[in-house]
């Protein structure tokens, strides 16, 4: 098993545009804010970072520039999974090449029909034999239509540079399935911050959550609390947090997020089309819950 | 709002045929082995109850048995729930009488597409308005294709008669969703094993689970030791029994879960067609996941 | 195989209510208008006659009412499909008993995840064996989410005793799937008027159709074109039709299509609750789909 | 609205692989066949052409291949849809530059929840107004879990570049409902053969078919009968095709279509990884059906 430690929480972090390109100078104000935070690293290119709207060449250099603007204390995790094996295993080298710690490769989902056991167990062993820094799969019914079975991340996570799975199913029974299955050293990473809570008190390692771009410091306090067996008070943070993940993710989408962030003294701005930009009753229903969440100051 | 105590465990018990027939000398010999496991009460006539293979008669004659059967000490919650709100009525109405402490009234389902907000508010509020007894919620979308909304368990949880919901969707990010906001003294029940834990650290009063009709010490160990704030005991109990559940509901339903009482010194017997009984294929496989969660010994 | 000629079109008639009781003189108001429009029989107690929402005894005394009224040169169907073996049995051979020419067994469904080609072989084989009259095979995912294989209805088709399917799908692929593959004077019954003409032209002996309790002459005309190779007439209407079946299924339901019957003529009436009447919005939207069909004069 | 003939039979061509590279001398080979058989063009990169698993630059030197290749009384129909607006915009336009005559976009699904009508209205808008060639919507949610509703239709068959549509749920109710509501002169295209008979009757201008990269003439010969008014030929033909685009659609699935490609005398070969290439069982089931169909001769 590669030795990579991720004990923590990540944010998956939105990718920053000005007009029709990426916005590095606000990547670098946002890293450093989260570089306050307690955060253990970062995800550049998942969902959230909008990484099915990035240009070949745009990933290189978005990935090279996320390695140079982070800290050293934290890591930096790629997402690197395209359809085709091929397209993955090089844009997997390529930011191992740039820096990355980690890849976080999802799973092909166009010809989901197809993507039965055999292909998913040949695809992901061929990437990770293949790339020079460590595997962690994604699995994100709510975006690929496709979900791994127990039985194949248990046999996935014997493979010795597979190394932990990203499950946003927010399906705490699942994470249970898994760590009863997987090989013990396997990072269980809960994908979804409504299920944090829940995910950690049965053992998962830690998160990447869409809400730790926006509360950072609520969702380390939550990790913090399940490590230190504070049950009552990490209770009370989930519950408070549960509005505002439900709106940053199912409800508003990346737009919600890149909202919010800029309501929180991050810049988010617009996705890139044709994800629309919050409207701006949207805007108003994000600020309420935000405020209610005391996330925001009343105004 | 009424005055009833639903914390605690509760199977939603399997009906035991003979033939044609209820056979209600193995209800009896369920019930006092259920006796005497720390169960809070019973729910008859739920999915595991197979209500809908039960005739208008049985089901009363059925609950009036119950009643008889159990011990003072538990609480005996009728199945209620038809599809149409007369029917319902009726019948929740004839349960009161026969002496059944609560209804557990499932979501109407076949015309789904009309089930919205308006007329599941005017259902609900119908029964309870003119039930004897509290009426309870219960959101099985694996069965009925429908789920019901935050916002609709939270207005009906301000019905007086209507304590609480059995939510079987295992979805705790939902549980935790429902406890921000309805009334302080609704009782969230969790509706499966799997999710129990998670469930109860976020605040649930109890749970209906087919998993307690085979394992209900375990189940009420459960309970307690998380009301004991014993979470890393919860934690070890639950993962050992995800299984195990997941055999008795999702994978083998009401023929596995009658197998896995028959095997653990239960009554269990044959479902009512179309229900076919478990295969020999399928008992071999519930025994070995039995025998490993060490409820039943290695032969 | 058992002798009975379903060619033509069916409507699945509305169960009318007056209060709480079901309202015989509107029925018989009702079915001797639909006597005169060239329909070949009348379907009672199906997804339309709001079956689930019939006591036992309502369902009896309904069939008993609808063949008396019913004129000899038209089929009486009832609906007989209930979720057990045991009832569907006891109340298609009283349904035969009071004189219906023939059942319609729906795919039991609430238990979905076990009703396997199996579990449903077996059953309809039970019913059908058991049966006085022909029994056709009742397939309508929308409400039930099961639905019936080719492989399946190839098999039940070789039964002496099960004379057809009416399948709601709205899908021809497979309606042409089962014309491949079923015995040769099996009928394959189109279950929703949107698909009638595409039905038809590959084969298809007839419809059961919402629609035809508003338009039965339309339908027939349909019917009637394409048996006479007229197909760009029976085009014209299909396309006609579109909007108003998707309007009395659909989008509006039964509520919708009993407000449609209340439009043009027949007696339509309340559903029963939970199903809601129509609102005022809906059935002006209604009546607006209906003028522009031309069914309606316009006002 | 744009001048482009679509009437007639297309198939979305698969895209030969040699190794890790594209093999243009079978590209070369298989085009030199299939202008031998009436069809009315080529689409080049559809699903069937595994778009998803081409780079930027083979994206871009396989339509001027294909164009090269193709004779002039065909039309080269290029797949452009990529998830970003941006991206979508440069692939047209230079596939337009490199001589495609029209641009079949897919609607962009990774983000299904936020593509609601005003982001799908925004997205073909801004597509359709910066490209040279003609626009084809593409309909398929089988594989983008996205539905293009009437109403979206109905608005963008208005714009003068926007002529026509690619709907491949085989829902031949929603053909008619889209012909009910389009521009006249707007192309309503079948997306799968088994609706081809069905879509045709209801007034549809063709076909973009799997099937026809395999049995072209037989498509070609439906295409005719309906124009000719011989319904009951298209019937026969329409039936006999059934079994082999189901085999060569959902149930196989493109390695399934190239499997048949090398038994039917075309280039086949491997699809690209992760998608594997038919077993041998399967090819074998391949062949029998294509035996069945009299495509292959009994051996």
């Amino acid at each position: 098993m590669s030795q990579i430690d991720l004990k923590g929480i990540f944010p998956p972090i939105p990718t920053p545009f000005a007009g029709d390109a990426i916005a590095f100078d606000k990547l670098a104000f946002n890293i450093e804010k989260w570089s306050q935070t307690g955060l253990k690293g970062l995800v550049v290119m998942g969902s959230n970072g909008e990484y099915v709207y990035l240009s070949a060449n745009e990933k290189r250099e978005l990935i090279e520039r996320a390695v140079e603007l982070t800290p050293d204390h934290m890591l930096v995790v790629a997402g690197t999974g395209c359809e085709s094996t091929k397209e993955t295993i090089e844009l997997t080298r390529d930011c191992a090449e740039r820096g990355a710690h980690a890849a976080l490769v999802v799973t092909p989902h166009y010809y989901s029909g197809r993507m039965n056991e055999a292909a998913m167990m040949a695809y992901f062993t061929a990437v990770a034999d293949q790339s020079p820094i460590p595997i962690i799969l994604y699995n994100v019914p709510k975006f690929t239509h496709v979900n791994l079975t127990v039985k194949l991340v248990a046999q996935l996570s014997g493979h010795p540079n597979i190394v932990g799975i990203k499950d946003s199913t927010g399906n705490v029974i699942q994470l249970g399935d898994f760590a009863n299955n997987v090989d013990p050293d396997f990072n269980l990473l809960v994908g979804t911050a409504g299920a944090l809570f829940g995910g950690l008190t049965l053992g998962c390692a830690g998160g990447v959550l869409a809400l730790a771009n926006v509360a950072p410091e609520i969702c380390v306090r939550i990790y913090e609390a399940v490590k230190a067996g504070n049950y009552e008070a990490a209770k009370q943070l989930q519950l408070k947090m549960i509005p505002v993940n439900q709106a940053v993710t199912a409800t508003y989408g990346v737009p919600g997020l890149k909202a919010a962030m800029d309501m929180l003294g991050y810049f988010g701005g617009d996705p890139r089309l044709p994800l629309m930009p919050s409207s701006e009753k949207e805007k108003s229903e994000i600020r309420r819950i935000l405020t209610q969440a005391e996330l925001l100051d009343v105004q």
